[in-house]
Formats: C-alpha cells, structure tokens, sequence
C-alpha cells in the first residue's frame, strides 16, 4: 500500500469516493481557455454595489473586528425581518432568524439540527448537486423523486414524493424556485406537502434562495409562491437563504436560516461549533443590502428576466432543443436531442462554441442529456452566448 | 405537548440537549454590567491592523466579490507554505494547505473527513470546550484524559493517554500550547504520541493555533514544540489553524488546515458542502497577515509575555490561588481553594470584582474549581484586572 493509500483507506467511510460536483469539473475544464462565456455558475456579472461594500468596508477601518453574536448582529436578524415582513406582506420576528456564512451552511445547520446518520430525505430531481452529495457524506440517504418533463413543461406529483415516505424518512428538501430547472411550485402543491409533513410528522428543508427570482407574477417583484406564505413559522419547517444571489453577493459566504424559535438555542451552539459566528463586518453590508436594497434587487430580477427571453427565444429556434421556459430562478436547463453525455457535450461546446454550461448529470441522473445554462448575465453577452449556442446547434444538427 | 415540545422532540438525538459552552453563559451573565474588565475570551483588545484591513477593503471595492477557489486563493495557500517555512526553518508545499473558515471549521473538516458517527477520540482536558462538545454533536465519542496538576503545574502522562485507546478508538486530538492550561507539551512527548499513533494507525488531530505564543523558547520568537517538527506532512495528520489569534482577527473567521496531499479533492468537497469557499476578498488581507505580518505577531507575543508575567505576579501574592506559570498559549488557568462551583464564582467575580472570567468546569470536569483568564490584553487594564482580583481573593480569604 502506497502512503496515499494508508492515509486514504483510515478516512471516513465514503468520504473519499464522493465525486468532485460536475460543476467544479467544467469549471476546471474551461480554466484559461480564452473567450469562454461563462455560463456555468450561479452568479451574475456584476460585482457587489458599493452601497453594500462600503458599509462593510468602513466597519472593518472602524476596528469592528472582534468576536460577535453567534447568531448574527441583533441589527442584522431585525433586518431580515423587516426584508421578509416587505416581501411575503405579513409580520416576521427577528428571533426565527439566524445569520450564518453560505447558504450552504445553513443547510448544513438543518442537517445538524434535524438528521441522524441512516435517516432519508426526499429529494426531487434534478437538483442541485450539493443537496445530495451532502447528504450523502453526513452518512444520511438522499431519495430521490424525478420531476416529469413533457418537452415543453417540469412536474411534481405530489403523490409520487409521498409514496417515496419510509419510517426512516424525517424530511422532505423542496427547492423552488428550482435549480437547475427554474420549475415553480404552485401554492395548491406546496399545501399538499406542507399538509402531508404535518400528517407524517416530517419536516420540510425549504430552500428559496431564489424566491425573488419570479417571471409570473401579477405584480412586479412578487415573491414566487412560497411555504412562507402558508406555513407557521414555529412549525417543522426549516428555511435556507442567502445574500449570494439577490444582491451580488456570491464571494461574501453570508446566508441566513429561518426555524422555529425553539431552535434558537441549538443554532447558538451549531454555529459556534461550525464556524463562530459570522465575519463582524460584513454584517453591515448585509444590513445595507436587506434595508436599502429593494432597488438594486428589482434591477437583478429585471436583467434575469431579459436574459432569460433572450436565452429562451434564440435556443427555441434552434434545431433538436427542448425545454420549459423557466418560471423562477436565473437557468434554462434544456435537453440535447441524442446527447447521451452532458459532461462530454458540455466540453465539446467549450472547446467548439466558447460556451461554458453545467452538464445537466451533475444535477443527478435524471438530467442526462441536459445542460443548465445561467442567465443573470449581462444581456449583450448572454446574446452573443445565445448565438454561438444557437450556430453550433445548426451546425451539429444530429 | 407544546408546539415547540413537538419541534424539540423531532431533532436529531442529543441536539436539543448539549448545553451552551459555559463561556458564552458568562459573556451573557457579564452582558450590559458596566466596568467589566472582560478576560473570558480568547482574543486581544487591538482591532484588525490597517496593513491587513486595507488590502482586503481595496479587493472588496474592486470587485473582488465573487466565487472563488474553494480551498483557497493558490497565492493564499502559498503564502501559508512560506509563512510556515520562516517560522518552521523547513519547506512546505502549498498543496497541504486548505483555508476554511476559521480554526472552528478547520477542526470541523478533520472530523468530517476521518471520523464516523461510534468514533471515539483521545482528548487530554481540561481542554477548549468546543472539541467535546463538537464530537458529542457529530455523534462521535470524546473520550477525556485528565493531565495532572501538583499546584504547579500540568503533566501529560502518555502512557495514560494510550491506556485509553479501544478498538473504536480513531484519533488523538492534541491542543499545544493548550487552551486553557497553557502548557506546551514537550518533543519527547510529542514524539511519543507520534509513535504510538503510527503504531496503532490513529490520526493526530493537531490543534496548534497558539504555536506561536511561547514564553519558554531559547530565542525570540521561536515557535513551541509542534508536531511539524517532527511528522511527515503525508502521514495521518491533520493540523488546525487559524488567523484570528497571531493577527487580531477574530471577527475575520478563517482559517487554515494542513493536511496529506492525498486528502485534497477530500477537501476540496468537504468545504464545497460545507461553506462553498471562504470570503473572496478577506483572503488579500490574510496574505497580508502572513506576508507582512511577523513584526506584528512579535508585538503581539511579547505584549502577551507581559500580560503573563502582570496576572501572574499578582495572583502569585494572592491567598488561596494555584496555577502553573503557562508557558505557552495566552491563558492563565488558576485554582481557587474551596470553590466547588466556577460557574457561581465566575458570576461572583464579575458581581464583585468587576472582572470576567471563564469558568474552569466549561473546560470538562476536570477544570471545576479553576478559572480562565485570557492575558493577551492591554497590560494597563490587566494591571488593574489584576489588582481587582487580588484584592477580592484578600477580602474573601477562606
């Protein structure tokens, strides 16, 4: 046995045979590969404003630089009340929330607070690939429950994700709007799930990071349908956000969690013994996102939305593509006719159309033959994207 | 059942009930009480330096604020590589480094990537209050070895610490300087522990993130004895850092691990799905610190040399007070004869004497009767600290 080896047969169970995201590998892929359109990544072009930046900025020349709160500045939890309380038009209470540093981690603090080794979570797929992978190296079994897709539209049957519910089930994760799919959850179906968790005694994992990101409101900047709509927030429901997406904050590694309060000393400690606490500073460009954001928030949902019709409308004309429009989200996921390997195709289009996309098998088996394409881009890219997509389509036609 | 005794009775096993670390318990007993000299925490008075803020200020205002590496930027990890060879007068190779978010999420990544749920780790206490209850969380088993303490000083009997490993046993986690006695193991001690884990096939958890702050070296500066000294880098060996303690950046949250190559892609998927990467722009700050920040660490080592010798001169002249002079670390870890309940004292002290500590039994049982007080302060108030607490011990002589 090489040294290599010793050290990586003593690891944790499973640990080292978890594959890297499919995401990571495109992105290592197209690294310094001149003009490659990046579309791989959910992040948008713009850097952070400067009405966020420098309030942080100014608290770290301030010398607020010690340790703080576990849980987030009391300032900064009030915030994200009164963000909520303008968004979904009802009250919220600063106490249910809880700062901590990535979306991400606040999933990691629900799979903390709420699973055990050996327990199951039902996914519905295609998802993003974190959901399971983490799962699945916390030693918990993510199942999952494939959307329908018609050519033209996603569908979640309700029933189909109660008849995956076993003893060993204790939670159902629901990603909506969804990524990869941009699929959006109507508030009939998001009753039955919240009806059924109430039934089976279960808790819902709600992630809606990209709740803002809605194309069909009736009124401007409304929220997609969401549990916050229906749910009481001192039930098993365990919410998961981040500043990444709505403010261009991707690099900040600040998300947020909102529980039932009775969690509230246990995410004290979870945070403590995860990463203690949140960077002191930066906690005031959050502030300055959520209180005087609104703005700039409305702008990011207004270029997503162009984006996506200039996405949308050049890949429909192109040959042996299918897809829905996607309601929420800022991600066309589309299918390749006779593609067979995303994660070969999506190298072939780095390589032969200067596009990067994710493989749509990096989003779980049933998105073989997919790609998921980002359009919180800058629109005169996204159509010079569009086109190089939409040529080597007609070019490659199978 | 209540609606929140239905969401406690619905989490993961041994969540709901692990108690709060007994620090933060003080920090919020100590909370709003005016003139409180506060030595409970493990941090200095002095905010971050202008030569580590500004870099990170100037990434953030350009832009700099998007996802990145998720182990690091590579110029952050190279600096690590030389920062280590200065103080270590060896090379290290930047591949062994992975930066994290803080020394907390450092250790969070060892357990995740060696230990299982059953694990049982070898942990000599008293000891930092985050490793037991971390494990304990995790659902791995601490399994605590007192050191020994005549009245004047702590001793680690190895053989002690070996008669404690069973088959579930997987490895050994060893604080030195250690929080929050202070004392430095010795390389013969060190080099025993390394011994007998190679033999056994055990992993050295090596926490060392006060290896820097040693008062018993033969020149200035000179680091305490570490396993780097003596281990191979490719061996089961994970180190745990951080740069909140050399450089007044506790507020920052990051931190580093080292660890064999072979763990990287582990690694790299371990802080994927734990925090996505560490804040983008900080990282220019902390290349700062290691780059430009030696004359400052040496500031910062001596002012705690002097702290040390303030508290300890005092409290040496007091009645009824036992400690070893720390050698190392930045904490002086002291009996109060006749106290049976630290918590309580603490409360007291802070009533009374206007001064914060840390209670000995938040460090494991073996601490009860002790308190912690933190000396990496300014030496104007831990001379007034100091007075404070003498003065009382007179007054309250049992």
């Amino acid at each position: 046995m090489s040294a290599d080896q010793k050290v990586l047969s003593s690891l944790r169970p499973g640990v080292a045979t978890e594959p890297m995201s499919g995401i990571v590998d495109t992105y290592i892929y197209a690294m310094g590969k001149p003009d490659v359109i990046p579309l791989w990544v959910g992040q948008g072009h713009l850097p952070t404003p400067a009405f966020i930046a420098e309030p942080a900025a100014r608290a770290l020349a301030a010398g607020e630089t010690f340790y703080t709160h576990q849980r987030g500045l009391p300032e900064l939890r009030q915030s994200l009340a009164q963000y909520h309380a303008r968004a979904y038009g009802k009250a919220f209470d600063a106490e249910n929330f809880t700062v901590c540093q990535s979306g991400m981690q606040s999933i990691q603090l629900a799979l903390q607070a709420i699973l055990s080794p050996g327990d199951e979570v039902i996914l519905p797929v295609p998802a993003w690939t974190n959901y399971a992978a983490t799962l699945r190296l916390a030693g918990m079994k993510p199942v999952e429950v494939a959307l329908d897709f018609d050519g033209k539209s996603w569908t979640l049957d309700p029933a189909r994700l109660f008849a995956a519910i076993t003893p060993r089930t204790r939670a159902i994760l629901i990603n909506t709007p969804g990524n990869p799919l941009g699929h959006v959850l109507s508030h009939q179906v998001l009753q039955a799930i919240l009806d059924e968790c109430r039934r089976r005694r279960l808790w819902i994992i709600a992630d809606e990071v990209y709740g803002r990101f809605y194309y069909s409101g009736n009124k401007p900047g409304q929220p997609a349908p969401s549990f916050l709509d229906i749910c009481d927030t001192e039930e098993r429901i365990f919410f998961c956000n981040t500043f990444s997406k709505n403010w261009a904050m991707t690099g900040w590694r600040v998300g947020w969690c909102m529980a039932p309060k009775a969690l509230g000393p246990i995410l004290e400690n979870l945070v403590q013994y995860n990463t203690s606490g949140v960077t002191t500073f930066l906690q005031r460009g959050c502030i300055a996102a959520l209180d005087e954001g609104d703005a700039f928030l409305a702008d990011q949902i207004s270029q997503a939305e162009q984006g996506r019709r200039i996405i949308c409308e050049r890949l429909a004309k192109a040959p042996g593509v299918r897809f829905a429009w996607p309601e929420g989200a800022f991600y066309l996921f589309f299918k390749v006719e006779g593609a067979t390997d995303s994660a070969a195709l999506s190298r072939t289009l780095i390589d032969q159309a200067r596009v990067g996309l994710a493989p749509g098998n990096a989003f779980g088996q049933a998105g073989q033959g997919f790609l998921r394409l980002c359009f919180a881009r800058d629109p005169a890219q996204l159509t010079e994207a569009a086109e190089r997509l939409g040529n080597w389509l007609e070019r490659n036609e199978r």
